[in-house]
């Protein structure tokens, strides 16, 4: 059996400072605007949901932002976090690519989310908040803030999507054994989740929609904040910790990437890992091939247009440039419930129009398949979401074997698998199916896009 | 909030050997017994159902044994784990004691487990074997050993105990992912499953039951072996790294344990951390306190007797003397499967009869109760098993506070709980009990001990 190997970085290596890639994208980010004017915001229409310093980081054009030693006495509980070279897998797949991934599984809730969870409960909580509000889709995001909030004594409200709300029961539990409260989303305890019910009764919830209802009660509420566990720019921020320690791990492993790869949902695991790497790309320069993997059931950068749309359903939230379905699309029901968002972050959304980035999209059956043939050789079982990652990484590993390259693949295995078995076990019996490309749904959702 | 401490080892200073306590206990250990003619077993009567190389380490005299390349290479995808300074549950507690962790959960199982399920499988591929039987409780020793059969190309059927099946399908699930085949015991598969369902068809089934089939079972298959998560001495051998390492970390710290906690079922994670710390007690010299925390529900150190007993129900196994609550006995359906075993592994036995060791019990209430403190505090969701040690590590630490002693305390976080959240659930919901001491069926179980 080959080696194990692990690239171990000191906690002193770990970085002191967040990369924030606005300072170098070629043009500024275009402005998220007011959903009630249509105007750019200014930061104090952003004070209703968001503390101060949350504000200033969304908003920030420095190019390195300060992690403050709280945080990173709390990161240095997980971080900083591994990079193996998956040896067996390679010889697995007989091919001459080497496979590095970056394993943010080892955090306390078992993803990335933590990176970002920590600094944001820790920002509140220093702004004299008293409780977050948020929603979760796989509840990967959910379970981090549930920590994060314990951690500083805030206390913590999570709509969970109605759909992963039912299927992923021990998730709540573990949210709850944080002492988060969980609620179905849609739901009857806000005006938004009132009007979808009364519309959609049986509605299995969407992002979209838990966010609408974590909005309206934060902003209802001048004691508590609003958090967001992805698309946000200082939500992508904080997770650029990834790509920075990655970067040195690469280097002690003597390994140029060739390709980077991460699943998107809202984008944040995969701008951590791949956007300390764009930095020359963007001023035109070469570089690693940047693949993002999305799921073709809710391909947003794949199918979806570079547009302002709302990040809600009930169109409660700023406007913001993304690539959108549509903030009326609900996905289908497919088990990789942190990719369920009709919208994708700005900042990713813009880096792919600059054609720094690439985007591809994946079938469930591919993404479970390529997720136990990665499991028998690393004795990992990846989060489904992760596991779009997988899926393409194993793809352009195989193409390696045909052209006999040997490129350095490299992608983010952003969380493990240990609260979505039942998707293991649907995916064993058979239960699992391939959700056709939803056009119409699509069509009809970009078709009530806003016009501004 | 206190900074997280966590005191880290580089590959370079993982233990090369494991540490043989029976070289070092003032008298040799008991020898086992043939369970059919009653005289101590030879090394070849062993050889039906374990191979040369694990059967030389199981009988072994000598105190340090070489750790293969392969399996330190495999090591070092989870190893050295970290020991962590529990500053945040220190603080929560309000006590002067420092309470030191080693964490085993970070493996990919994890647990403990995997310490002993690589080199078992290694040694039964390199003697030719084809395929591994074994039983499991809480699942963490049947989801590690899948994971090294299928890592060593070996088939892998697994006994699990039928109250865990239920329990836990996504444990079932995890082996699954891994390839093994797993069947609920008491089972129709085998001739003393057929007998136990003959006289108790609604049998729960107990750790001593799926034994006897997993015996059973590699008993009559030439090309199978039968592996064992706990108890035996080479079990014990191979989880002595857990301490070995700690004593590294604790002289980092600057930190001389007072007391050492570990819970016990069969004894291998105790054994594990303690084992290394005892030598110069068991010349008679000092040295820390160390305590085994077991189940009161399950209590074979505090209740049971010191006498030759067979491992298993059907009485296939050979005697050993241990302190047991008879073959006979089946515990409460407690959620702490890995907890519910009649017996105790013989040198854990051997040293508490040389004073070398000290045994308490804790009732089910405390000990969630305790992990659910010790998530708050530290962020990590203890396996209900574990929660034996940190129940115990807080109510020393409680009397710490009460005394103004600021003693060092260290103990064995040997699994995570992300496959037990439905126990979590329960104890939540009010759902979960102490159970009464199991006096009567104790007794009635002691009362047909073999008489050798």
């Amino acid at each position: 059996m080959p080696d194990t190997i692990k690239y171990v970085l000191s906690e002193d290596q770990m970085p002191k400072f967040w990369y924030n890639i606005a300072a170098d994208l070629p043009s500024p980010p275009p402005a998220p605007l007011h959903p009630g004017t249509g105007q750019p915001i200014s930061p104090s229409d952003l004070g209703a949901i968001f503390p101060a310093p949350i504000i200033e980081q969304e908003m920030s054009m420095e190019r390195e932002i300060e992690i403050p030693t709280e945080i990173r006495n709390i990161y240095r509980q997980w971080r900083p976090s591994p990079l193996y070279r998956a040896r067996r897998l390679e010889k697995a797949l007989d091919t001459p690519a080497k496979i590095y991934y970056k394993y943010e599984g080892v955090s306390p809730a078992g993803s990335h989310k933590t990176n970002s969870a920590f600094p944001q409960a820790f920002y509140n909580k220093i702004s004299g908040i008293k409780r977050l509000v948020t929603e979760t889709g796989a509840g990967q995001w959910g379970s981090s803030l549930s920590m994060a909030a314990e951690a500083f004594g805030l206390e913590c409200l999570v709509y969970m999507v109605k759909v992963s709300f039912s299927q992923k029961p021990y998730r709540r539990a573990l949210m709850e054994t944080f002492g988060a409260k969980v609620i179905a989303s849609p739901s009857e305890t806000t005006a938004c989740g009132r009007e979808i019910l009364a519309t959609s009764p049986d509605s299995s919830g969407s992002l979209g929609m838990a966010i609408s209802e974590a909005v309206e009660v934060a902003a209802h509420d001048p004691e508590a904040s609003y958090c967001l566990g992805s698309v946000l720019n200082h939500v992508l921020l904080h997770q650029t910790i990834i790509g920075l320690e990655a970067k040195m791990q690469l280097e002690l492993a003597g390994a140029a990437p060739d390709i980077l790869i991460g699943c998107t949902g809202g984008g944040s695991n995969f701008a951590g890992l791949v956007f300390p790497f764009l930095k020359e790309k963007l001023r035109g320069g070469g570089g690693p091939r940047v693949i993002a993997v999305e799921p073709k059931a809710c391909p947003s950068l794949t199918k979806g247009l570079y547009a302002y749309d709302y990040g809600d359903v009930s169109k409660l939230t700023p406007l913001v440039k993304m690539n959108t379905l549509g903030s009326g699309f609900v996905p289908p029901g497919f088990h990789a419930g942190g990719l369920r968002y009709h919208g994708m972050a700005p900042l990713v959304s813009q880096v792919l129009q600059h054609g720094a980035i690439e985007a591809t999209s994946v079938d469930q059956l591919e993404v479970f398949q390529s997720a136990v043939q990665f499991a028998h050789a690393e004795c990992i079982v990846p989060a489904p979401e992760s596991s779009h990652a997988v899926a393409i990484a194993i793809h352009e590993a195989n193409l390696c074997k045909q052209s006999g390259e040997t490129k350095n693949i490299v992608f983010n295995l952003s969380g493990h698998g240990h609260f979505d078995m039942q998707a293991y076990m649907d995916y064993f019996a058979g239960k699992l199916v391939n959700y056709a490309y939803p056009e119409q749904e699509i069509a009809m959702a970009l078709s009530s896009l806003p016009s501004v």
